[in-house]
């Protein structure tokens, strides 16, 4: 399995992890809350300013609404971790939403749920990776003025590593996701001892811009609808929350409970960021609008469309380390490349979230195979593809991504809570141990809470965003829906079609003789092979077929075959026109005709080569005759391989594959069946 | 065979035609002409106005060359004429150029044969449809406005025609044909009454145009350098002359004398209406220049870019018929219709020599299927391919193409007269009857003369031809050659490599007994199959193979398989990371490690569906598994297919596609097997 040429690799990235290895590696709690938690901690460069920009809207005066907002955020972020709290209890074989709302809701809610999740992750790629870029542009420049391209080429770049099968390591994700947690509350800390305790006046680069609101002294409904909408925008916090839910089996026992107390921790942390960030922020005078090239005025002009609008974390960092310092530029850097690994987790848990539709039939089935690297590909195709499209139409534009984000997040949490409410109804149904009711009742308490909370975000959140992008993303979760369920009712068809009839036997399907026959062009060692192998068949007739294309060569043939005594009868089919598979088959159908009941053996003999553009050169007429064949009842089909030695070539690229790991295989854990029916807490 | 939905089309195209009756449709010597003489009769739409191109670098006095070069121009045509009837007598199977040079000369110049006629089947399709254009052009300016794109739009429309296999018929080509040759001796009978009789002062458009000749005055060497290369490009009118030399077997009886009677037709009518053209346009005072935007002066200002400059046949048809008449626009558009069947017979040529060379192993074996669709269309594809590819980069420009086109031609036409000498010598040498002696000396001077004169022709070419662009076709036929024997090449070692052993036994090859292994996911309908026929074939052990991805499935398989009493001991293979492929295929590794002499009978139910996006729904292991099985030695794969409903629609497909003709059957004529050596006149 080793060659020296793998040498230099092994020592980059060390040796490829057989996966039946894998289970060797469980996640500690340090290494686990990185891995699982890059996408909500890094959505804390992005929301914060979202709430800002939509308050513009009604004037700078409004930003001082903008503390509510982040305590709403924060008790919905609390209530959404204690409400996942349960299902990591609840399901430790890491049942994720679609699970818990197919099994408790049933098929059209888990179906829903999917759908709602593979968009997301489509814009979970889309919104990380422009804000990434974003952030990078803060620190250098030249990222924001080709922001698309950067965008597009960075989502190449993850596609191609994670085609390749880059082994993911807790290391990868644990480094930049604490150097960025790390930086952020140093940011808080130092801006807070700065301005409380050095009583420094900080500006933000824009405190000096004045924002021109188009609705000055907004009342009423039009301000709750505008204060709902900033909510809504604060809501991109929320997003990947429910990933550790997913992970649990890749956690060290007890995995629930290390898992729960993960979910905590995130929790915790994303919401000193999120407050601490908009604290900051009012505090160093951010002024950010919606449409910065109209609505923001340097000294009473517009500041035009030239104008680059930087993310609130790097403007309050700019404020309290200084424009260009090193801490501004780590913080950028560590920022973007947080956000860049928060789209990696997209690229991983798309297939992994097509293995499980698979396996419930909605998918391809052979998706189902875990890790299969061709079914993995075209699911980082599919996904890259999309997101792509995605940024080139939205031009990279974070804050006109989010609009489309939060649906898919929010129909998940609402449709998980609500079946965790069924699930935990249905276990108190049969539980008498008054200790564990108490526990159950309380979480039951939990996730309707939960439920009905995020249900009404949902709301929210479509009524104040659906014209604005919402709609883009029901539009792409009714597709998902359509086709799977479409792929789902052939499965059944199909199933119904084929089940085996009971009683002892069907007769219509069982021959009675079978009457095998070799194909045969010239007399080589395939031939020869193939002939020998039908031999110990023991069929009850054999017989050599040959198509005559060419008499001479037909000749030679019979004449060959007499000098060598083969002592399987050679019968030649005229072919006037050349032809090779249409003599064969109606031969074929011949013999059928002749004993319906008997069965027919086609035994092919096939080159074996290592290029494809060697096997252009052979076998071709086979492979047609093979297609051909399959449309034929009562026939089987043979292939009798002889290997050339240009095949050691492919021996050896298919041992490479195999060594292959598909990404992404360390935060899944390692494969676990899911149970039926999950069984209480653990 | 017959429904009702093909009832409108059998209206229209009339009933597909079975090869089998093709033998029925041999052709006389009235539709065989045009036929095969749409590329050479063609011809003189173009030809006659190079010549005259040329000549105008030297001036309009050069014009007075223009006789002499129309007259060796003759004499080369009759010389090839001449020569062409050997060929037809001598191979009455209708051996082509490559296949007398193949023959006679070696492999080496066969292939180069070869490779020269691909290219000019290219450019036949290029040329033919840009001088089309600009015919059409002449009477509907919209044409030559868009000329690329008009070119590129009929080389489209031809190639969906022959993809689809419109039937050729030869009334298709005879009508139009004729039409365009009674057209032109009009043309010149009217002509020369007027001129000669009447006594009128016939003008073309362009007798007013005064040419700025670029080398005024040329003489000595540099003056009979421009005399050969205004006869290089008159050659032009050679092109496609060896066509009935390829098409002997579609004649009537006697094949080799209809079919030289034709060949001495065609070239007459050539020679007559190239001479004519040449001399009206004299006549008529045509001017052209090889670049009419700067060398074409009216009224002493150049005519610029937006000048256009008509095909010579136009502009005599102009002075003579009148510019606009009835006659002037029938005669345009039968020269542009007989143009574009000139290059419809590239796209049956192309495909053909294609099936000649694989049979000789140059080109993918599975091409030499007469009328095989897929080997037709793919060679249709590339033809296309490459003539659009030449159409855009020389931007549809006849005058461009034509310094590329020569070369071919005359390379096949040397190769082939030298071989035809080599023929002749080596039938002499057995010859003993004196008037068949005498008949071949003559038929040997004849080629003779032929392979001096092309070959000189073929220098001149070169020469005069080189950098206005015959490096290009050069350059084509070295790829063509390359790739040509690197394949033969892999199937001469491939060949070695498998060739059978002699004496009465090998033993390497021969397993002694079989092991049999019938793969097993569920018990349904396929499976109860394929556990019948596994049965049938009495291997001395049979078992069933299950993959255990899902304990709870695997289970339930277990319970069904005891319940049903299914005789066939069932083996599950554990895999916890639920692929399927390598735990498969490390088990039959297994078994032949155990046991190296016995072959291992791997047999998989396979469901048959009748759409591609079914297929991409099912069987995807069974594929990915059979493709890594393949590798493995001492396995055979035997595939069991169950057809299901949705198959019906891929039977009614397959069965449309078998009724399908492969267009140009008429011109080939029935099959008939290539003597391996030519046996002298018939």
């Amino acid at each position: 399995m080793s060659k020296l040429t793998d040498v230099p690799k092994r020592i980059l990235i060390g040796r490829a992890l057989r996966s039946d290895r894998l289970g060797e590696t469980l996640l500690p709690k340090r290494i686990a809350l990185p891995v699982f938690a890059s996408d909500p901690l890094s959505s804390v460069a992005y929301a914060p300013g979202e709430v800002l920009l939509v308050l513009s809207i009604a004037g700078v005066s409004a930003y001082h609404f903008a503390p509510w907002i982040a305590v709403a955020v924060v008790i919905l972020m609390f209530t959404v971790v204690a409400s996942y709290r349960q299902n990591v209890h609840a399901y430790p074989s890491g049942g994720g939403d679609y699970e818990v709302a197919n099994t408790n809701l049933g098929p059209k809610a888990g179906l829903t749920v999917a759908s709602a999740l593979l968009v997301d992750y489509v814009l979970t790629v889309a919104v990380s990776i422009s804000s990434g870029v974003e952030n990078l542009g803060s620190a250098i420049p030249f990222f924001v003025e080709h922001k698309v391209l950067c965008a597009v080429g960075i989502i190449v770049l993850l596609t191609l590593m994670n085609l390749r099968g880059v082994k993911e390591s807790g290391k990868l994700f644990a480094i930049p996701t604490y150097v960025f947690v790390t930086s952020v509350f140093a940011l808080i800390a130092w801006g807070a001892f700065r301005g409380l305790v050095l009583g420094d006046d900080m500006k933000a680069p824009t405190s000096d811009l004045h924002i021109e609101s188009e609705h000055q002294g907004l009342a009423g409904f039009a301000l709750v609808f505008l204060l709902l909408r900033s909510f809504s925008s604060g809501c991109a916090a929320l997003t990947g929350v429910e990933a550790i839910s997913n992970g649990v089996p890749a956690f060290r026992k007890p995995k629930s409970k290390n898992a729960a107390t993960t979910l905590a921790m995130m929790g915790l942390f994303a919401v000193s960021m999120f407050c601490g960030i908009v604290g900051l922020a009012l505090a160093t005078d951010v002024h950010m609008a919606e449409n910065p090239a109209t609505d923001l005025l340097r000294d009473g002009v517009p500041v035009g469309g030239d104008y680059v609008q930087n993310p609130v974390i790097s403007q309050v960092a700019a404020a309290v380390f200084g424009d260009g310092t090193f801490f501004f530029i780590l913080l950028a850097a560590a920022t973007a490349l947080v956000l860049f690994l928060a789209a990696n987790t997209a690229y991983n848990g798309f297939p992994l979230l097509g293995s499980i539709l698979a396996q419930d039939r909605y998918l391809p089935r052979q998706l189902h195979t875990r890790g299969d690297r061709l079914a993995f590909s075209n699911g980082i195709v599919l996904l890259a593809g999309a997101a792509t499209l995605l940024v080139i139409v939205y031009n990279a534009d974070s804050t006109r991504l989010i609009q489309l984000y939060i649906v898919g997040v929010f129909v998940s949490f609402t449709l998980s809570q609500t079946g965790m409410v069924r699930h935990w109804n249905r276990h108190l149904a049969n539980e008498t141990d008054p200790a564990k009711r108490r526990r159950m009742i309380r979480s039951r308490a939990i996730n309707t809470f939960g439920a009905f909370f995020t249900g009404l975000v949902l709301v929210v959140v479509l009524v104040t965003k659906f014209e604005h992008g919402a709609w883009v993303s029901l539009v792409g979760m009714v597709i998902f829906y359509a086709i799977m369920t479409a792929i789902r009712k052939h499965y059944d068809r199909v199933s119904e079609e084929i089940a085996a009839p009971e009683g002892p036997s069907d007769d219509s399907v069982r021959p009675s003789r079978v009457h095998s026959v070799v194909l045969v062009s010239k007399i080589h060692r395939p031939t020869l092979r193939a002939l020998a192998y039908a031999k110990l068949m023991r069929s009850d007739t054999l017989e050599a077929l040959s198509v005559n294309v060419d008499p001479a060569e037909t000749k030679a043939l019979r004449e060959e075959w007499e000098r060598r005594g083969i002592d399987v009868p050679l019968k030649v089919l005229d072919s006037p026109y050349r032809e090779i598979t249409r003599p064969i088959v109606e031969y074929v159908k011949g013999l059928r005709k002749e004993s319906p009941r008997d069965a027919v053996s086609v035994i092919i003999p096939e080159y074996v080569v290592g290029h494809w553009y060697e096997q252009l050169l052979h076998n071709q007429s086979a492979l047609r005759l093979k297609g051909r064949l399959l449309f034929t009842p009562g026939v089987m089909v043979t292939s009798v391989p002889y290997q050339l030695q240009s095949s050691e070539a492919a021996k050896i690229r298919e041992r490479k594959r195999q060594e292959w790991n598909a990404p992404g295989a360390v935060r899944r854990g390692p494969a676990q069946e899911r149970p039926k029916e999950a069984s209480g807490k653990d």
